[in-house]
């Protein structure tokens, strides 16, 4: 008998991977388990174990990309460093992330907008989790006096609220103008004071 | 003979009024220089020999839209008062203004929406103009002492771009939400602070 090469076990993470290829192929409106099925060379019922609706397998993909950018962050909120650098360095990055996915993958970025739309929760979890990580920053800026805050949790909130327009995707067309970093850096100098003023 | 009650002259004014009522009734896309001289009892001609084309038409009314905004705003940014108040004030009378433009006439605002993407020379000209406001408000804070800014009109852009989400019309749903007003007060803090920061 032929040696055949061994099929690898068919686990949730493999079904994201391919549902992403399939989106990408053909765009969140005509996707279908069947197309993530065929991809992956198993019978869709297989896909359904691992995801019991459409909208569940949607809604796990949305998650899975949207978890990418938070897992770069959390290295940097959780670093042991000077909370004022820690502070710039994340929302650098957060505008960074975001930028490389609206810009390296434009047509990816455009379903998982349409996705994103689809997908309340997972979206408020997002933010919940990005604001998390900001007002850990901010707390041990607090600790340590480098920032005037009393409220950390609140103080993120406005923090990501008045950089929204370097990570709302409903900007991405402006994140590539040459301008772009200079208003960046002059607003995260701004709220840098705002947080340090005595 | 009997009287008869006279026709007031055709000015671009009432023009632009009737346009108005004839986008709110048709929207956008149906809206036609026929309907609108239609609603001013002339000729389509009369209507051209103000407004060359249908689509300076649209720009002019979109402009009027934008205008009505600016002027209302105007009044705070001259006004001979200290600078950290007036900002204050200056801010909070654009999310207000934004706000009930919003809310009031959501019918006519969406249609505006639309007008809007048309005519990017009448949105950057009018963002111009604001931003102009708050510059004049931060150089007399400049002036005396009160705000610690270098480059008002660099600072003016930083902060209306940090309260975008008060006043850009792609976050008008968040606007009736119960915690915006606490969410637009704490970041108006924050600015301010950041401005008067030694």
């Amino acid at each position: 008998m032929a040696a055949t090469s061994p099929t690898p076990a068919l686990t949730a993470e493999r079904i994201l991977e391919a549902t992403e290829e399939v989106l990408r192929r053909h765009g969140p409106a005509k996707a279908t388990v069947v197309d993530v099925a065929r991809a992956l060379g198993v019978s869709h019922g297989s896909v359904y174990r691992h995801f019991r609706t459409k909208a569940a397998l949607r809604e796990a993909v949305t998650k899975r990309w949207l978890d990418r950018t938070s897992e770069q962050l959390c290295g940097i909120a959780a670093a042991d460093r000077d909370p004022g650098a820690r502070l710039r360095d994340w929302l650098w990055a957060l505008f960074d992330a975001k930028r490389r996915k609206a810009g390296d993958d434009p047509e990816l970025f455009a379903t998982y907008m349409v996705l994103v739309d689809e997908n309340g929760p997972a979206v408020t979890e997002h933010i919940d989790d990005l604001t998390g990580q900001l007002a850990r920053i901010l707390r041990d800026g607090a600790g340590t006096g480098v920032f005037t805050v009393s409220d950390p949790a609140a103080a993120a909130r406005v923090v990501f609220q008045a950089t929204g327009r370097f990570h709302d995707p409903g900007y991405a067309r402006d994140w590539m103008r040459p301008e772009a970093e200079a208003d960046f850096a002059a607003l995260a100098d701004l709220l840098l004071r705002g947080l340090s003023s005595p």
